[in-house]
């Protein structure tokens, strides 16, 4: 079984799908840990916001992610405005995220094509408020594997998470591939195992449910030092394993060229023609 | 199904294990491609042998590749002489490298410790004169998925021919434990699905036959540019596929970074200690 999850934005339109090539969501849009962009968002000034999409996007961002989720910061307001503004300079679809279901909601009616929604959790509470505004949207989700319980240590219990949104997914009438499943990557630091975690559930995910996957590219390496070379290590294993996208920033060069060498490796570049373009204009 | 390939240095031991870490077999001396050894060699002067041997075990190369193999080098005479000398200078165990099996004898003579021998085939000449080598000396050998009709294009007939190997080594009296596959890899520039087969041999062969793998580690990016960038994504996804060895060159900092990242990133760094350790030394 082999899944396309079709996003669009304004023009253009982006499948993610285990034939490759690897889709690679902007994560920049997000004031966490940014603390110029949290002041801009507070003012309500867009000007980040627009560059930073922009930037993304001519870097080989297929998708861009926009959080607007810091102290001060009104989401129901922000949200949907920051989507707006994307989409009036990008054309790539607009991965929508927010834990707040009426800014969600705000931000869906704001925004233009097919967007990812970021995200629903296994929490029956999640579940149901979040699926009806995707069933009404007619786009596609993101399904975290955490519940009531938080976030398993074991990669069978975070299939099992994964199964019930996909079951909850079908119950609201969303179709298996309009949901993307994030098995989540906790901190190798704090816990050994978590990598081998992760790659597992990726591979489980995959074989049982068929469905695509993303990731938090950079949760990893979190407490350790030369963060980007083990990202970028976690990242190749985990496409490796089967993942089909991932959350990352593609104004790191060290990823841009990661991600060429994994579609090269993945047998997704023919003739290695992209790798080789983008190897001779400097990435 | 896990086994441990026990390898024996002069004082040093060295095993190969699906419980990790990563092994590294340095693969700086093998003059292919290197002039500089290659004419010293010829003339029968190991001081590059020695310097090589002696590098690569302070680099952390946990097990030596010895090849002497070029034009006009007699390797009957020289293939002993240079595991003699690399014996003399580290402890670490030493794969001898040869497809010549009366080198191979002789180089076996001279070998203390119990070595890695690289290789026999799934070819029955090969077979029928590496194993009694093999199980005379009691070492180990290396397998390498090939046979009379070449490397197959698919990984099943490639899982065939180890299934061979393993039976034939059985039938030798040597144990499962101490046949180490090698999948062999191709250039991606030449097959699309090149690496793509590789990964998915490393993954069966270990299901199938619990064997430990290894690989030349840098096959794979020939004729292409910005090889050392292929290598290393391509080795982060061989270890998550379950790759347990690889011929390296230690000498190249991004390779042992790299290989400091899967160790971490597969639970086998405890604590992060070695990580840690190493990139406070600067590697």
């Amino acid at each position: 079984m082999r899944v396309r999850t079709v996003l669009e934005g304004v023009g253009q339109s982006v499948a993610i799908d285990a034939g490759g090539p690897f889709v690679v969501i902007g994560e920049r849009i997000n004031p966490s840990g940014r603390e110029s962009l949290a002041r801009q968002l507070v003012r309500g000034d867009m000007s980040l916001v627009r560059e930073d999409a922009l930037a993304q996007s001519k870097a080989g961002a297929h998708v861009i992610d926009v959080s607007v989720s810091a102290l001060d910061v009104d989401e129901e307001q922000t949200l949907p405005r920051a989507v707006k503004e994307v989409a009036g300079v990008v054309g790539a679809p607009i991965c929508i995220d927010t834990s707040n279901h009426r800014a969600l909601a705000a931000a869906l009616d704001a925004c233009p094509g097919r967007p990812l929604v970021n995200s629903v959790t296994g929490e029956k509470a999640s579940l149901e408020v979040v699926l009806p505004l995707v069933k009404d949207r007619g786009c596609a989700v993101v399904g975290l594997c955490i519940d009531e319980r938080g976030i398993p240590k074991d990669s069978s219990s975070r299939l099992e998470i994964a199964k019930r949104i996909v079951g909850a997914a079908d119950e609201h009438g969303i179709a298996v591939e309009d949901v993307v499943i994030d098995p989540l990557a906790m901190a190798v630091a704090s816990d050994q195992q978590a990598a081998l975690v992760t790659l597992e559930a990726i591979g489980s995910i995959r074989a049982n449910l068929g469905v695509n996957t993303t990731l938090g590219g950079s949760n990893m390496s979190f407490g350790l030092p030369e963060r980007e070379l083990i990202n970028r290590s976690f990242l190749a294993m985990c496409v490796a394993a089967g993942l089909t996208s991932a959350l990352l920033n593609p104004l790191d060069v060290e990823i841009r060229r990661t991600v060429a060498a994994c579609n090269l490796l993945m047998g997704w570049d023919e003739y290695a023609m992209q790798f080789l373009q983008r190897s001779r204009s400097g990435w």
